[in-house]
């Protein structure tokens, strides 16, 4: 069954690969799984038919024969429940594994996402000096947190999985803030994901994506 | 097997639910499972023997037998797994339900965490206004998507499920917002939610747990 995802048209961040559809890919490539990609316009992500497969209007959705889904962390999980690689085979390691995608969507993603978002779109506001120290304390609480939990480990938990995948792409998000200096361990686990053949060919499937958007524009 | 779950020793939201381990509470009452409950001052969810089960000094947490997990999202997909009465038996609608879990706890809770947080915390910011209602925009967008998926339907996808239970605690964070009042369909939909057996149940609960707080300060 032809697996289908939707992916930006333009993605903002410049074919960085911090575009949540970035997350389904790499799972895919993960366990070698082929799919199409359905690209969108930011006007076409909320009209009708878009709408109705993904009821908050965003990318990336999934549809897989009759099943469409969305939510990137959920269609990760789907996909890593139905194949091999992606999550352990003990059921105890499995809840773990799950619980730490959690951990990445929610304790980590949040506090990141506030503050560089804040960084793009709050610069040119009174409140931002004050405010992004406030950001960044609560980022770095986290992230020490993680790096005391990771210590000289490899992955999160044991092997490799999708907890791990996750939470390299929340970690991402921090690249150009500065933030992540302090913590070697973290960077040197990015740097881990980012080298895994299956994270290169995500990659460059979706910077090939902006990189057609541009020369389409020019 | 015995499960323990933990608790704030004295919640910071008196009593009202809001606490994370409502969830957990409430999806064991749903499907019949007993539980013990050992509670936590803040100081305690700092120490090493709680981050040891928790990364991020929170609470809950969940302990069963070997299996110690942490992220209420995580904990209570574990529940609904394993136990009959919160997930969906086919396959497609199951995934779907888990999506719905993602969403309650990825698209909708950051942005309302981050407006009931600012009410809070930052009122007394020189920012507090101006940003106040870019925050509440920013949550009027989803609870209007929300509320346009839901329509006159009793619950997300079908029955009652793990999706609907994390998604009215989400939206029971706005209850003394003013936010909720402009979707009728959304307060109906936390008011069925309150309205069950295992939610009120959970509900005493909890708040037996502050009630005891406060008399032995008292």
């Amino acid at each position: 069954m032809t697996v289908t995802i939707t992916a930006f048209e333009s993605s903002p961040d410049r074919g960085r690969g911090l575009a949540r559809d970035m997350r389904v890919r790499w799972a895919l490539e993960e366990v070698g799984l082929p799919y199409a990609v359905r690209l969108l316009s930011f006007a076409a992500m909320k009209e009708p038919a878009h709408l109705a497969l993904h009821p908050f209007g965003q990318i990336p959705t999934y549809e897989e024969g009759n099943l469409a889904l969305f939510e990137s962390g959920a269609i990760v999980l789907h996909i890593a429940e139905r194949h091999a690689g992606l999550l352990p085979d003990d059921a105890d390691a499995r809840a773990r594994a799950i619980g730490w995608m959690f951990a990445a969507l929610n304790t980590l993603e949040p506090p990141i996402v506030e503050c560089t978002m804040a960084q793009l779109f709050e610069q040119d506001k009174p409140w931002y000096r004050d405010r992004q120290t406030m950001l960044d304390d609560r980022v770095h609480v986290r992230l020490r947190e993680l790096s005391a939990h990771l210590g000289e480990a490899e992955w999160l938990d044991g092997g490799f999985s999708a907890a791990d995948l996750l939470m390299i792409t929340v970690l991402r998000r921090l690249e150009r803030s500065g933030l992540l200096e302090l913590y070697r361990n973290l960077t040197d686990y990015i740097a881990r994901g980012e080298a895994r053949p299956a994270y290169q060919r995500a990659f460059a499937a979706q910077l090939a994506v902006f990189e057609s958007s541009q020369v389409a524009r020019g």
